[in-house]
């Protein structure tokens, strides 16, 4: 911000680098300590952006949390890390916070490498439980390890993944602690039947925290109590079925209340066990309190008024483009329905789910399910458009293997965030999704240049019933291209050719071909004639396209927003296979480099792999100094 | 066989070529006629060999929601479809059975392209609720569906996937049928606290039984009868908690008893339903039933004795040398551990699990967590070998990606079953491993050539501590060589030249170098001059090895047990990017081919990929016709 608002003032923060320093807090120093961590977060994030409102509700759980454990001995291991902010202030990491989610700064999540007081880094969801259980096995044998603790979201751990490590820590039955933050809120509000399961646990808070703090026999008599007066079955919870522990629900908000209960249960505990601390998302900032949901991710913000930056955009945006479009076809028919995976507005289906909502099913943060639901809806006779973003695809890869490519059922995959994605980082960068999916036989792939493309995509995958088909798009905003009025049907498997030159030909697949003609330009000006095609599909390719490209120019380079792997790997393989490259081809496959891309602005991001124009150019110049010294054979083969 | 034993007397069966024909029966008929279903199970399972246990126990269940469902408008759906056999021969497929899992022949799972009664294929887990909670859905929005049944065992219904379309179906709450077959007993005995949860319930079983078949009011009232005998808690079990009404548990053995549940749970569920029926596998038949799990999979055997044909093995098994090897390590290293996803005998890990019962992990049915817990594991400082089949790794795929390769953290991945695996066709075939892994950054993967091979791999993986590393081999027995009294550490990303030649080199990536060697010995019958080199990793690849080949052979051919995109085109990416197809290279790129390979031996189904040595050959021949006429060129590139 051009005039950064004063930061706030931090007597005890200050006194405070690393959680060894609040050992010596009172109760009520750690009480105040909590008020100026949620200052200096808000602080940070109006000068920063980023995850505002699950970081000011674990303001208090995260200072108790260091206060009784001792990390980073004791593992704490955060759930998704978008909630991490406090945890970082209080780790060291305070002035590096004011770098958050930038080039060369610190991660808006936990992150291994940052610092030994994160374990386990995260981004995606539903893993922590799983780790913390590895963790304390690895301290069992032997390993110096201490307590190990995981915190989890209401939301996250609704995922089967985390279901299969309650599971697996009832059966091991070792001290293990899982946090269950619940804030009644994921990014939309939860779905499932978990979510109303949770509901009613808490309303029985008063009595289950006096539980917590009592001797054994006597806590049998408090829940025997609890049973009475409130009624519930007073049995067995969900959690203590699975072989848990379960202590609460606790305000988490109410410092003496957290720290008598994580004392407590940290002093007794033997097994697993679940302490279920309920919180509010964006506690202590009201424009964060009154809408979480825009407050979950936020721009660089106003911290006195909450008015949040707005960036102005001078193209549609691919998400919505996708939302109204889908919208706009499923109004023209009726056997096109939409999944989520707990990202409604994420994915853009909340456009749709406004006029169709029996025809959106959100299924909540369970990528596996939705895949092979989405398979047994096309197998009932509908459209169904699973969109998920590139990386959390991964999540279900097997399903869209074995349940959709295989019986070739007609799902329609819907990728958003495809290639790198910004602050978010490498965790959320849409790498993979090319190349794990155009190895599946029965999969037609393809990847939209522009805005305009999207619309075509989309129409293209109504119309098209034999089989499962995917399209990827970018993060962000269009190119600024005409729209179409409607959606035209693309032909299967063909390439389009955007501009024609005589000397090389960049084959682009997705969004890069923008840098692609602007790679051209810059050649044009060094004299060297470019064709610059749009592949479209990386399956099936479009070999007709591939011929006359490698006929009919010195040299080809293929570039792609992904991996190694993906499109130009299926391009050689093609070229390489129909004798191709026999007599000699200049070819040069761009993707994305072999490491991971750290966090910075997507145009940084592809800087840093070496996919700017500039790049591109440079890469056609060597291959095409090469290509013109070579002989181009073009003699049949020969039995030996 | 040789001498077939005569088939079963089988007089009801003989009137049934689909489910319609049962209509009619009256109930005991229907109760003989599993019995003459359980005897050609037996019949037809003794010549084909197959799985035998889990389709004896389902023969009453089978019949039954045949006689009381209308397949195939109804859809029922079993999952994994391993004890489908009973199914199949009421469907229409009674005489094709004798072709089960045979080249050409019928399928040991349900398959949609097999028949309209198989509404959802399966072969990997838990994914029935799912595709079934998809088709009830598409019935809601008016496709022509009618119910929709799930058969789900107590084994994979603990894995997180299907705990997410539990949760997603209750929280739809529209009528969905989920049948838990529940044998105590999945591949090996259950792990987890569902599992123990189960077994509770199992114990109320008359009351429960009773409750099914009452009305509303008088069932509230049976319900609190079984809380006052039985001494549980009688509130609402973990399924009605989840949102759906629990019947049972019922006799899945007791025919009148299965009948009267499903017609009475059919006419009066509004909802989605949970029937818990319980069942023994191998039920009838005395060998299968004494040891069900030797009988979960069987070879060809004398229906009288129960006795198993043998086959003799020529070379120790790929799956016992990695047990036996990764145990022999493990006693000289305390930091080993390994963890199985409820395969402790399929993986080889057994053998360890008996010396070092601490040290080994069964998560169950639950690759996800398999993967993270095993990366808590390796943060806390263990050496975790995840073994897991390539085909099902496919479920811990983000996994590997987000927590372990971009955490670059040492789990070790082992990999059985790469490649083609014969009579579990194409949903088992393990083609797509080597891409979606050799895509990953910090990622090292390597490919077993033969059974000694692999003992390195593991001591090679034991002493890599720097970050993940993999290692696949295919399913059977080994090659038959000389085996090393102890592994040898390998230098990383370094192959090995096998046999020299001057005209053409093959590079092997994996197993199918025995293929090679041999194509290279029908080759030289024809005076053609052949290099042979195991590659070892895909990941890094051997730059230098591969220069060499290229430099001094006028062809060069890839070759790997996996689909495109894998292997050869990580060396054709080196290769363009590096300048070497600049002056022409007749390169070729063996993989599986585009398409699923259907069911056969693993030879025939390699034949059908077009990869036997002779297929090799006549690529290597097709080659070297075009790289021998075509000019090499080695000159330096030059600036444009």
């Amino acid at each position: 911000m051009t005039n950064p608002t004063p930061r706030p003032d931090t007597p005890l923060l200050d006194r405070v680098c690393c959680p060894a320093d609040i050992k010596a807090f009172s109760d009520d120093d750690l009480k105040r300590l909590a008020d100026e961590v949620r200052s200096e977060v808000i602080s940070v994030v109006a000068e920063t952006g980023g995850h505002l409102g699950s970081s000011l509700g674990v303001v208090e759980l995260t200072v108790a949390l260091h206060a009784v454990f001792n990390t980073p001995t004791d593992k704490l291991i955060w759930d998704v890390g978008h909630q991490c902010y406090p945890h970082k202030i209080l780790t060291g990491r305070r002035e590096a916070m004011r770098t958050l989610r930038q080039q060369n700064g610190i991660s808006g999540f936990t992150k291994r490498s940052e610092s030994d007081y994160d374990p386990f880094g995260a981004a995606h969801s539903s893993t922590s439980i799983s780790a913390a259980l590895g963790f304390a096995m690895g301290r069992e044998l032997g390993q110096p390890v201490g307590d190990t603790i995981a915190v989890i979201g209401d939301g996250s751990i609704t995922a089967g993944m985390a279901y299969e490590a309650l599971n697996h820590a009832g059966h091991l039955n070792k001290r293990v602690f899982v946090i269950l933050n619940d804030n009644d809120m994921s990014i939309a509000p939860p779905v499932g039947a978990l979510a109303r399961y949770l509901l009613n646990l808490s309303s029985s808070a008063p009595f289950a925290t006096l539980e917590a703090s009592l001797p054994g026999p006597l806590r049998d008599g408090a829940r025997r109590a609890r049973q009475l007066v409130t009624g519930t079955s007073g049995g067995a919870t969900l959690f203590e079925e699975l072989g848990f522990t379960y202590v609460g629900p606790v305000d988490g908000h109410d410092m003496p209340s957290l720290l008598q209960t994580l004392r407590a249960t940290r002093a007794r505990t033997t097994g697993p066990v679940l302490i279920h601390v309920v919180t509010k998302k964006g506690k202590g900032y009201a424009p964060a309190e009154n809408a979480p949901d825009k407050y979950h991710g936020v721009n660089k913000f106003d911290p006195v008024t909450g008015e949040q930056k707005k960036s102005v955009a001078n193209a549609p945006n691919y998400t919505k483009v996708f939302g109204q479009t889908l919208t706009d076809e499923a109004a023209r028919d009726p056997r096109i329905c939409a999944i989520t995976a707990a990202m409604p507005s994420g994915t853009g289906v909340d456009i749709m789910q406004k006029r169709f909502p029996n025809r959106v099913f959100d299924v909540g943060i369970a990528e596996q399910h939705a895949v092979t639901f989405a398979a047994g809806l096309a197998g009932a006779g509908m459209k169904p458009f699973c969109a998920i973003y590139s990386s959390f695809l991964q999540r279900g890869y097997d399903q869209i293997a074995h349940d959709v490519a295989l019986q070739n059922l007609p799902v329609r995959f819907v990728i958003d965030r495809a290639g790198l994605v910004g602050a978010d980082g490498a965790t959320h960068a849409g790498a993979f999704d090319v190349g794990f999916l155009t190895a599946l036989p029965n999969m037609t792939v393809m990847a939209a240049a522009d805005e305009a493309e999207l619309v075509h995509m989309i129409a293209t995958a109504v119309a098209y019933d034999d089989g499962p088909i995917a399209f990827r798009f970018p993060r962000g905003e269009g190119t600024g291209v005409e729209m179409p009025d409607r959606g035209r049907v693309l032909e299967l498997g063909r390439g389009r050719v955007i501009r024609e030159g005589t000397d090389v030909a960049i084959l682009s697949f997705g969004a890069h071909l923008h840098e692609s003609l602007q790679a051209a330009k810059l050649l044009e000006a060094e004299g060297v004639s470019v064709t610059v095609a749009d592949a479209r599909f990386s399956r099936p390719l479009d070999t007709d396209l591939i011929d006359q490209l490698v006929k009919n120019h010195a040299a080809l380079v293929t570039i792609e927003q992904g991996a190694m792997g993906g499109f130009g790997a299926h391009v050689m393989h093609y070229l390489a296979n129909s004798g191709q490259l026999d007599g000699g081809l200049a070819l040069r496959v761009m993707t994305l480099p072999d490491r991971f891309i750290e966090q910075a602005s997507p145009e940084q991001m592809y800087a840093d792999a070496g996919m700017r124009a500039e790049d591109i150019a440079a890469t056609v110049k060597g291959a095409l100094a090469r290509g013109r010294m070579m002989p181009r054979a073009s003699a049949k083969p020969r039995a030996v």
